[in-house]
């Protein structure tokens, strides 16, 4: 991902469209999925389901908490920290630091 | 961890009251809360809240999650594997240990 | 890792010949293999490296350290729980699980 | 999250000390102390010690090895990253959040 080449100013980029971020809709909609997945992991247990089958499910709802919690990540990564005033930045990059560490679970 | 005395045929322990396992009531009762949970980092999200709050809430979802598939997982060891015939002890083994891998994110 | 000896009955499958398990060669050259990229971090540091590549390695080194704990879980498993005597089996099953717990991170 | 407005100069703050970082000498000690952890894991398995007991090991060096990549990881965040050219930021960023996420293993 070689930065961009023609750096004149360097000027706050505006906001630069990234595609790579996720919309608040996606984030909503994938929250209502991984809801929805959690709802279909007590299912498997009423309905006394075979425990491999159950903790699979679980698995995947691990990997798409990580996918929502990486997006958010470095949508705040973009948008509060680098984006922030100067001055606020090593402040905010702790606070990042901190929650990465969690979401490693060293938290 | 007190293994039980005298057992000296191997007919597959008839489920024994183990304390330490998870009852039904309790995963539900868990995976109801994780429910919740996951319903609240959706409103943090819809209600624009701090970035960092809501990653602090998805760790404590994963910290959730992770405590019962450990619970499954224990659970499963004991009656499933443990507990199985000697001649399906192997195959269960294995499938439980891919399990773990895939909740180690190896899978 | 000797089995127990004496069982009669129950027939523990006479550790049927599984080409999934790692050999104790195997894993002493995986351990060789992580020791030098250990080595190979610490020189990078000492070259003032890029963190990033740096950060690479060290997911690499955890890569591997991951797939040493699995083959020596998936070892004991076999070998030292469900190997075990009847009796001893939910005794080793405990200690199985808190040692996944802990390479979970929930330790 | 709208990223803040009236920035005035962007020079990049010329690093201020920060205690919490880890030098390079304690990371060259850290690291040493890693290799000599994994030399240790590997004599236990020479000597046919209880996988347990070397998985226990292999924990304390997984967790000395996330410990060192948080240093890192918030080292490069904060002179790299925060304290690089406006222009490159978007750019370094991209590349911190993909170390991140191989370090949470869903690279």
């Amino acid at each position: 991902m070689p930065a961009s080449s023609a750096r004149r100013s360097s000027a706050p980029s505006p906001a630069p469209p990234r595609g790579y971020t996720v919309t608040k809709d996606q984030l909503a909609s994938r929250l209502d999925r991984i809801e929805g997945q959690v709802r279909g992991v007590k299912r498997m247990v009423d309905e006394d389901r075979y425990c491999i089958d159950v903790l699979t499910q679980i698995s995947a709802v691990q990997a798409a908490l990580d996918k929502v919690a990486l997006g958010l990540l470095d949508d705040h990564a973009h948008r509060c920290v680098v984006g922030a005033e100067r001055a606020e930045q090593p402040g905010k990059t702790e606070e990042l630091m901190a929650a990465v560490g969690r979401l490693m679970r060293r938290g």
